[in-house]
């Protein structure tokens, strides 16, 4: 009978734990607390939190990608840290500090490698996606941005100081380069499509930017939008774009300009410019709905207390509308219906309704800014 | 203490299922088992069956939708049945014989809302996705059929016997239904591209097809590769081609021919024509690999051993081969790396590297059909 009560209460310890596992992983996410060094577990469809896992050092400019179950997740740490937090367990599962200053990593299509591109010391390291152990060293000789993943195992990523990009295939059993000189001036991020076959780089050093078709077998530089803002008067920029937040909207790519209050249009085949939109500040992410037919823009300080939302095929501002205090980032559910937006300093993350534009809800978090739904998991190059 | 133990003991009760539980659902994948009525779980981390659910009726034709969280399963059985199975608790949790006859379903974007569409009586009943209580009916006076979810809690459908398309706006407290006549004689099938804009019958009375811009107030028909067989010689049809396996592929649609052993290509913006493939058989499924770089293609009745994987750039079929008898469907991993492909007759599901064309693994599966992975959950018009 002891045994017996032994090994009920065994599995009662257990019990706690599983009781809250009985969540499925597909509406679940993760708020970046940045002056925490903590993530907020949020629940999509309860529009609610419903854990913080903490310990993740700094956090300042960190973004994360999901394994292929939804279960973990990569951080990629400003400091250089790499941590896998298994969000069931609501726990920090594994973490190594693989560098001194990282800008960003990507996990590849099987879910077996996770990269991480780095400023200090620049280059490119690869993980084993289960143990964290390294399994690729790719230094570059430059602070190294725009690290995306593209079909096939393989990583794309481009160099600040040299303006080359690298196409590293990591099918075999050592790792392949390709590597694309004259890409332009001082690339400063990049953006492949959801299809992962073209790979667009802004550049800082000059107007314009550089596209890649990496469905050729040797992808030749594609000059887009060469000089777009000559002659215009150059204004100062107080927060670098991203690009990533980039999608697709009804066969165009929207961009953010640099050093101007636009975005571009470019067609997506041709691309072309197709239209400039005038916008309420610096943009910062101009992120198409997933259907497309809106595209929603924040801005950099000080003008970071609004959002625009622009029609695609008017190219029209539609709405615009103030959350609050330093807007720094937006997810949209995958099919589009909400969007989740962090204001940093009202610590809290507001929930609208993309059709009426209607608050649903919002969320105690502190400091947040990037917010990352599971569905990620799923995508080419986010 | 006899107290402590009963609690004891009804916590281990769960503790069985909960240690099972601890699988986040992001991998995981239905594989309907026709002749039994039953649906195997799959984990494609682990290429492996990891449990069986029964009691589903008839699904001799049968296809599901996953909600949001990745939890729930909607399945559409050939009789009419509508199930909601749980596959985390591996359990049928809901079900209604909700019509004769019925021929497939749909989610709305915000998970709430499931819609089947019928033959007898022909019609669209719509279900609350928590209770499978029915919210509305909407009959047509016609075998319905192309049901897909569109933005905006819609749901679109078309006529076969009047060859009207509806749309039906369910954001509201009543549907609201838009009528657009003359899209051609006997749609078979439709789909809907990911990103909610275009609609798409296929026509079975007449060559060619219809598609409408569903980002315009009043969609207009548009005529797609009229008469585009004229002149040919049509061959019997054993088996309808699907619509639904559809995807965009470097900026075409890819399309299986109707009485002829091609499948076509079309321009996604300007709606022409731009090429064909002759093909060994009457295609039955022409489904882009999620990059859009290969298609594969499967065939009718007698020619259903083969797969053809065609090239997009240069429209030529680069591999062939026989998985074995009665190839009825494929599913690609959502970054497009594998490839799960039903094999009725061999009892098999087998999984291939899209890559390679290597083969990674097989399960054994009753006359297994339909292969649904839970990724779906966050896509449009699946």
């Amino acid at each position: 009978m002891k045994l017996l009560i032994a090994s009920l209460l065994a599995s009662v310890t257990l019990t706690a734990a599983q009781a809250a596992d009985i969540v499925a992983t597909g509406d679940l996410g993760l708020v970046v607390e940045r002056a925490d060094g903590s993530l907020l577990l949020v629940d999509r469809s309860d529009r609610a939190a419903i854990g913080r896992i903490e310990g993740l050092g700094d956090l300042s400019h960190a973004s994360l990608v999901y394994s292929p179950d939804e279960r973990f997740a990569y951080v990629f740490g400003r400091d250089g840290g790499l941590s896998k937090v298994d969000i069931v367990e609501q726990a920090v599962v594994a973490r190594v500090i693989q560098a001194g200053n990282s800008i960003g990593g990507a996990i590849s299509d099987d879910g077996a490698l996770v990269a991480v591109s780095n400023y200090d010391p620049g280059g490119v390291r690869i993980f084993d996606a289960d143990t964290l152990e390294m399994v690729a060293d790719i230094p570059t000789g430059s602070k190294t941005i725009g690290l995306v993943d593209a079909p096939g195992r393989r990583f794309v990523f481009t160099m600040w100081d040299s303006g080359e990009t690298w196409i590293a295939d990591l099918s075999g059993d050592t790792p392949e380069i390709k590597k694309i000189p004259d890409m332009g001036a001082n690339p400063y991020d990049a953006l492949i499509t959801s299809d992962g076959r073209t790979y667009i780089t802004g550049l800082f050093g000059e107007d314009g930017m550089t596209a890649l078709d990496l469905w050729q077998d040797a992808p030749e530089p594609i000059r887009v939008l060469p000089g777009y803002g000559r002659g215009a008067e150059e204004l100062p920029v107080y927060k670098m774009p991203h690009l990533e937040g980039w999608a697709l909207a009804g066969g165009e790519f929207v961009l953010p300009a640099v050093k101007h209050h636009q975005v571009l249009w470019v067609d997506a085949t041709t691309l072309q410019e197709t239209g400039r939109t005038e916008t309420y500040g610096q943009p910062v992410f101009a992120m198409a709905r997933p259907d497309g037919r809106h595209v929603w823009v924040n801005f950099a300080h000080p003008l970071n207390d609004t959002i625009q939302v622009i029609d695609t095929l008017t190219k029209q501002v539609v709405h615009e509308f103030k959350p609050g205090p330093a807007v720094l980032h937006m997810e949209f559910s995958p099919r589009g219906n909400e969007v989740w937006v962090s204001v940093r300093d009202a610590g809290k993350v507001m929930i609208y309704d993309t059709a009426s534009f209607e608050k649903l809800g919002e969320i105690d978090a502190a400091s947040p800014s990037g917010i990352f739904f599971t569905a990620r998991a799923h995508r080419t190059g986010l």
